[in-house]
């Protein structure tokens, strides 16, 4: 039977008793997701958070998002700081929109986890200008192409588009991939279901590489990673993950990692840009 | 165990060995996806191909899409005519870039199968366009409003926006599911599981409760439409999904649909438009 | 019949003849799509466009990503500068990836307009850092918070996270929308159609009712976006976009906006944001 057992991993990650099963559907819930998927090894709990954050959030689906959102700050897994660096690195790759509704459940459950305990939440944390990094655009950019070095494991590219510019060198890696409160194993980790919703396949293709290439994640972590997300995400875009993993991890090692960081930070935009985002071979 | 089970069973589905499992991924889709739903009763496997069908190709995901539509046409589930009448309510469900991508497939695998059978494919199906239905506007606006009436169970809106007018009654409801090849249950199939892949709340809550009020569908075979479409489009959309199919059910019996089939078939604008497509009480 | 209409048409706006229509999916393509939404009143083709690549983008569906691109791109409908814009916003409204993927659509497509007339392709624009922006931090989240205003017709929020302080502020109001090459106009036409693709509820509703009550798009012509949306990402989501079309119509008047803009210039989180992005009765 195994139901005990998935129950009790029910109750540790959603901090709830589980439903009634009636339908195919809730007993496949409890039975697979909470039974064979939950329980496993190989990732942390605050890991499995992330990958299944990612996926309701993009999955805009309500109730699920309220009840991660409320298990992830009630469990501690997921303090409040580090949930709202969460938002931010999920509007990046997620878009905006998916981003304001997942910060909207954690403004309603983070209520609601303090009512149920009968007190005031306590005040809400403001941030002030000093942590948004690098002022000076030269300096920022400079970085950003670095960190992009450092992140992507292949040269930044010239400031060719707004999108490039403003947008990846400046923001996306001159600032995001830099802050706290996530560190960049985590990032990652984000990044690649992120990534594996959006299929778009090159980004898929060249983060889970980047990931596994770094050392910041093995090959049976991401295969975990892997199997987390088509529970919550389905496997038909499991598939083209569970690709993406094994052809990064055939293709390793991928040569002297050291030369493209070396070639990033001698001259960022000297170097001839890969376009589009394609590995060296 | 039920390993030798769920390779059987994947044999039937994908009409070709299952790959070595390597990863929890693979023994996941081996033990849960082609071990404990593709054998369930209560749907047939053309119903249950409509629905992978709907969710890969909605998923973009490039791989399985070839392999679903390789499987479904050589199994003779869904014949080639079938499969392209797939494909124009795929586009009006899940958006025309999708449904193009996914014909892309069709030819591709269409070849493949006279070829590996060593054979010239025969000539393609050539459309006329007395298919096009009704060309007269005002008759083709009229009839279209009749069948919004029959296939949402409320009646059809006035034509006061585009989307109203030139899209829902004149070609969605004026053309698209009036056509052969699918019968309504199986647009019906298509369209919950396209809705709850776009999960938009009030689509999905009227296709679900429409589908399940008009005796197309019964409360078991939608909930085995949302196990099947969970396995592919993942357990946070189908929350939702399941969430849709529970409501419908529990708001049984409607009272007289016949009512509204007449007040859409005497002035089908002069009765009060139903905004925004509320279910009527 | 309208074929000849319609294949003109599809000329026009895809520079190319054509196909052979030889499927369910092709006939309704060129009579519903080129026939009907395409040659309508009420947004001019580069609005068109703007929407459809949108749609394509988000979508993920390779081949129409190209052929849009290209044809933009060829047209004139849209210069290179222009669509390079069009790349950051959508990375904002729909996530880095399909932004990524896209941007790789643009670079091939420019590279072969210039081939196919025989020529090389000019240098490619570089962006120098004077274009980012104001570079001190108070001063650009105090300008971010007035562009959020104005935007979307509603106070700013506090920096109460890294979303609303790094994102928001610092990054897409505080820069993004205040950048040429695409008006603001164009911006919220993307926008909206993003949103729609997206469905995270509030986003939508709230970008759509202020590119109404801003006077920026009337109700026709937002009319006309959620039809040119429905054909390129489905009537499934259309629903919703059109419903919000609607509610925001019929809630105009706002009143007084003047006082948002007022409120948010004097103090920008000294008055209580509007959490989670509520528009104000």
């Amino acid at each position: 039977m195994g139901d005990a057992h998935a129950e009790q991993m029910y109750r540790e990650v959603m901090l709830k008793d589980p439903p009634e099963a009636a339908t195919p559907f809730e007993v496949a819930t409890l039975d697979f997701v909470f039974g064979q998927v939950w329980p496993r090894d190989g990732l942390s709990r605050r890991d499995r958070r992330l990958v299944t954050l990612t996926c309701v959030a993009s999955a805009d689906s309500p109730q699920p998002i309220e009840d991660h959102v409320y298990a992830a700050l009630k469990s501690g897994d997921l303090p409040l700081e580090d949930m709202l660096e969460f938002i931010l690195q999920l509007a990046v790759y997620s878009g905006w929109p998916k981003a304001a509704h997942c910060e909207g459940a954690i403004y309603r459950q983070w209520a609601r986890i303090h009512e149920e305990q009968g007190e005031e939440p306590p005040p809400w944390p403001m941030l002030t200008n000093d942590v948004l990094g690098i002022s000076d655009f030269e300096k920022r950019i400079f970085r950003g192409a670095q960190e992009f070095a450092d992140v992507n494991l292949m040269p930044a590219p010239r400031p060719m588009s707004p999108y490039r510019h403003a947008g990846i060198l400046n923001f996306v890696f001159g600032h995001v991939w830099q802050r706290g409160g996530l560190n960049r194993r985590e990032r990652r980790i984000m990044t690649v279901a992120s990534c594996a919703v959006d299929d778009s396949p090159t980004p898929l293709k060249t983060h889970v590489a980047a990931s596994i290439h770094s050392g910041d994640l093995t090959k049976e972590e991401m295969d975990e990673i892997v199997l987390q997300f088509s529970a919550y995400y389905g496997f038909a875009k499991g598939e083209a993950f569970q690709v993406a993993a094994d052809d990064a991890w055939a293709k390793m090692p991928l040569g002297n990692l050291d030369d493209w960081r070396r070639a990033a930070e001698a001259t960022p935009w000297d170097v001839e840009p890969v376009v589009p985002f394609e590995m060296p071979a």
